[in-house]
Order: structure tokens, then C-alpha cells, then sequence
């Protein structure tokens, strides 16, 4: 069992992988403010490289790791930004890599993992099928795993984009992220614990994915869902660290609908000039849907990536 | 007859206007880069306030003239975003505004010429109908018109952008914009030859309303031309003062068809993860046609604007 990461090892991330990625903009639109009755501060994770945050904890578990990376490659599964954040981290630093991807990925995310030089290996679109696919590779290649969220170095990684998003901006009254694995979510939320300790953290996850919703409030772990949602970022089982840290520093869950997503996501297309995909625009509809609770606030939203199939928009 | 504006004009716009607009920033992108061998700077003025770069010129005039523009109110013709920045200026400093649109303005941006509360009038779809129902309107209102580009208060407001520019940014080699009425263009044309002498300036047009082309090549101002251009901001014809300080100032006019913008759209959509119109997209499509001429480069791209109707993506 790993031991939970603290804010010490988020910082000792961000020192470890600031050369290597984007500070991202924050960005605002009085129109959407207007909307909402408050004031939001959207960090562009849309505009780090391989366009989503996963670059962030791929660089800190691959930089971290890098003698034993080296030697016997890393590999993991992913639906699409990690594999593509893993597969480009590892060029960079000379490490071949492996990523597992289900059927039903997102197109222009395996394009992109491809792109990077990582082999792709493709299972059925659930769970299990990932898992026992990816099991089997490392035991023929001697692979380093780096799983997509359940991972410290992982939620480590993730949480830098917390740090940047804190030091640049006003004080937050709120921080909203998505929430599919729960790597994001679990490191935003020991960062604002640290360095914002009257910021609430609140998970925003699409209501036909709502495993972390109905873990946070059962108060353990609940993996029986299969996840339907048009926000394929957030297709994955919340993890066991990810819960652990969650349950301890988020201080609410709030889940929406596919055509609230849909909604919001272009909302902030035309508003904010910005392509983001379906799991970006989840706290933007959370916001939105429930607006009395966020009235006259500041509030943070990571926008987390902005990998999107421009041949199938939803509202289409 | 109008004096040509100088740099002067355009500094002194820019310290007029420069709290009322957003200083936006400056992007790129390492795969756009690879497709042309160079490092391409984009200024992203479909961030700046009413999503365009009109919102310099219209402030810059109205700022200029405000005693008579609050006492008369102000008026103008516009296929949109000209329009929605008068518009918005307007309402800004307690002035009245009318906005004459063809029938065919892109319906995204008649409602925010709407919505910032100008009065809006339906012309017919071409450069006569706009200027006589214009002219009809003021006879009646005595309100001030500012000319969408054919005004030296307009040209020196929308050269502040480069300005911004060059200051911001590396040395560049070629500065490009699109080329509409010319109001961009010309504006900044007289910044580069002032503050980047050694910087070529290119504007871009559509093969399907090439009349800057066609007028610098002629070196006399072509004016029969009917422009069908998906660029819907670039269907005005060349003005007369815009065209004597591109006569002057401008080292070439490249022109692309409407395939070209419609790939260049999208990969600035893709790559860049920016929402913008097909306008801003003339510029990267000429770059990539005459990739040759500008390899090795350090080049600077006016992104003009990013209002598009999201239900009508060209590539769909």
C-alpha cells in the first residue's frame, strides 16, 4: 500500500517538472460571470502540452522513476490523455512506452499517443479488460506500470496545476474540478488544503459516471458502475489513494447531466474563445446548475484538456 | 480628404484606449511550427473584448470625438464585428449607436451588436446598399459615423494591436494579417515600418474577395469587385485611405482559396485549442502555401477574431 501524498511531495513535483511543461493562463469572460453571479478564474489546462494536465503527473512519475523507466519502458492504460501525456513524457526522456487503450477511445487521442511513438495495444472498453490487458504486457516486458490516477507520483504530478493556479490568482472562495479517476481532484485538493485553507474543493463529475459521487457519499469505495457519459475523460473507476485523499479533503461532489456538459462546453467555446472537451465543461455545469451556492464568489475551475474530435461536436 | 495617420496617431490611440481593451496574449504551437518550418507567434485577438480586434478602432474614434458622439450619437455599416465593438465602445462612454448589417451577417454576431444595445438596421448584401441606407440614417440623426476602416481614428485604434505586438514579443521577420477593408492591415503596417524596420508586412486575403490584392498589384484601388468569401470579415472592399498606406507601407499581399482557409481554420482550432473565425484563419493559410518564402522565420500572426457561429462549422 502506497502511503498517501502530501503537500510536500506535490511541491517537490512542481520543482521536479516546471521546466518540462506550460504554466497555463487563467482566463475569464464577464459574460459567463454575468451567468453565473460571480467571479471565475478558468486555468487553460487545454493549453498545456499534449493539451490536457495528464503531462503534469506523467513528467513527475516517469522523471521520478527514470533509471528504472529507462531500462524496461513504462506502460499503462488510458482512454486517452495519459496515454498520449505518458507516450510523450517518455520521448523526452528516452523511455519507450506502452499504452492500453479500450475500443471506444476518443480517435484524436489515439492519434495522438500513437503520434508520440508510444505502441498501442487495444482492449475492450471496460475496466477489467484494461487491467488484465496491461498485466499482461508488464509480465512479458518487465515494464514500469504508471497508472493513469491511482498512483502518489501520479496524484503528485496533478496537483502542480493547483499550485500555479493558487500562486497566480485572487484567493479562491472555490476550486471545482472534474473528477474520473480522481488524480486531479486528489491533488488540487491537498494543495488548496496547504496554501487555501478556506477554499472548499468540490468534484464535479457527469451523473452517468457518478462512482466517485456515490463513494464520497457512502463513504467507501463504490467500482460496480459502467460509466456513459460524452465526457470520455471521466469513463474511469475512481482509484483507492484517489478515494482515500478525497474523503479526507474534498469537501463536496456535484454531478450534472450530458446536455448540462454539452451546454457548458460550448458556453465556453463561444464565450471564452476556447476548445475544451467534455470533461473541461463538467465544473462550468456544476457552477451553472448550482449557482445559488456559488453567488458573489471567487471561483477556480481547471479547465483540464482540450483534446476533441472536431468532426463530432455534440451540440451537432 | 483625410490626413495619412503616422505612428504618432497610433501611440497616442494606444494610450487612449489601452485601459479600456485587453493587452491579449501571444500563442503557439510546436506542431504548426513543424508543418511550416518556422516560429510562428500568434496575437490572439479573438481574446480581446467582443472576441475581435475592432473593439481598438472603435474606441480610438469614439474616445476621439466624445463630446459630439454623446451629443449626436454614433453610426456605422458593419457585417458584424465592427459593428458589435462600436457597439460596445458606445455603451462604454454613454453614447447612442446605430449599425447598418447586410441581410447575410453571420447571425453570431448580429445578436452582440444587439446585445450591447446599438439599433440595428437590414441592408441589402452589398458595399452600395450599406453606404446609402447609412447615409440615409444619419441625415435624420446627425450621429457621427465612424467608418468601419476608412477613417484614420479607425486605422491608428487597430495598429495599437501591433504595438502590443512587437513590444511583447521576439524580433519578427514578417508580420501578417488579414486584409479586409484594410483597416488592420494599413494600422499595422505604420507600427512595423516604425518600430521593426527590418520586419516585412504581408497582408492575406481570400482568392474570392481579393480586392487589396488586386489593387496593389494594379496600383490603383480596385473596387468592382463582389467578394463570396467564407472570411466573413473580410467581405468589405478596400478603403482609400487604408489603400494609400498599404500602397506605401505593405511588402505584399498573398491570397488563398477557400479550402485553404478552411484547413488553416481547423488546424488553429486543433492545435491551438483557440476558437477562432475564418477571417484569422487567411493568414497561417498563406503561410502554409508559401511555406518556402518564410522557413527559418520568426513570424507574427494577427489572430483578428474568434466570433463563429458554432452551429455552422465550415469543415462539417
Amino acid at each position: 500500500m502506497h502511503e498517501l501524498p502530501q503537500y510536500s511531495d506535490v511541491n517537490n513535483a512542481y520543482q521536479r517538472i516546471k521546466s518540462y511543461i506550460h504554466h497555463t493562463p487563467i482566463m475569464s469572460s464577464q459574460a459567463i460571470n454575468n451567468i453565473v453571479g460571480a467571479s471565475i478564474h478558468f486555468k487553460c489546462e487545454n493549453l498545456q502540452k499534449i493539451g490536457a494536465f495528464k503531462i503534469r503527473g506523467a513528467t513527475n512519475a516517469i522523471l521520478s522513476q527514470l533509471e528504472q523507466a529507462k531500462q524496461y519502458g513504462v506502460a499503462t492504460h488510458s482512454s486517452g490523455n495519459h496515454g498520449a501525456a505518458l507516450a510523450l513524457a517518455a520521448k523526452q526522456h528516452g523511455v519507450q512506452a506502452q499504452v492500453v487503450m479500450p475500443a471506444n477511445a476518443n480517435e484524436v487521442k489515439r492519434q495522438a499517443v500513437a503520434a508520440y511513438g508510444a505502441e498501442i495495444v487495444t482492449c475492450d472498453s471496460n475496466q477489467q479488460a484494461r487491467e488484465s490487458v496491461l498485466a499482461e504486457l508488464v509480465k512479458a516486458s518487465g515494464a514500469l506500470i504508471i497508472h493513469p490516477y491511482d498512483d502518489p507520483l501520479i496524484i503528485a504530478g496533478q496537483g502542480t496545476c493547483a499550485i500555479e493556479f493558487i500562486q497566480d490568482n485572487v484567493s479562491l472562495d472555490t476550486l471545482l474540478t472534474p473528477v474520473g479517476g480522481g488524480g486531479l481532484l486528489s491533488g488540487s485538493a491537498i494543495v488548496a488544503k496547504q496554501l487555501a485553507k478556506n477554499c472548499r474543493v468540490i468534484g464535479c463529475e457527469p451523473i452517468q459516471a457518478d462512482d466517485a459521487y456515490q463513494s464520497f457519499k457512502a463513504r467507501r469505495r463504490v467500482t460496480e458502475i459502467v460509466p456513459n457519459t460524452i465526457a470520455d475523460g471521466l469513463r474511469a473507476i475512481i482509484g483507492q489513494l484517489n478515494f482515500t485523499v478525497i474523503s479526507q479533503y474534498v469537501d463536496d461532489i456535484l454531478t450534472v447531466d450530458e446536455d448540462e456538459i454539452i451546454a457548458a462546453m460550448r458556453l465556453l467555446w463561444s464565450r471564452l474563445k476556447l476548445v475544451v472537451e467534455p470533461s473541461s465543461a463538467v465544473p462550468l455545469a456544476a457552477v451553472i446548475k448550482y449557482k445559488a451556492q456559488f453567488k458573489g464568489q471567487h471561483i477556480g475551475i481547471i479547465l483540464s484538456g482540450g483534446n476533441v474530435d472536431l468532426d463530432h461536436l455534440p451540440w451537432l
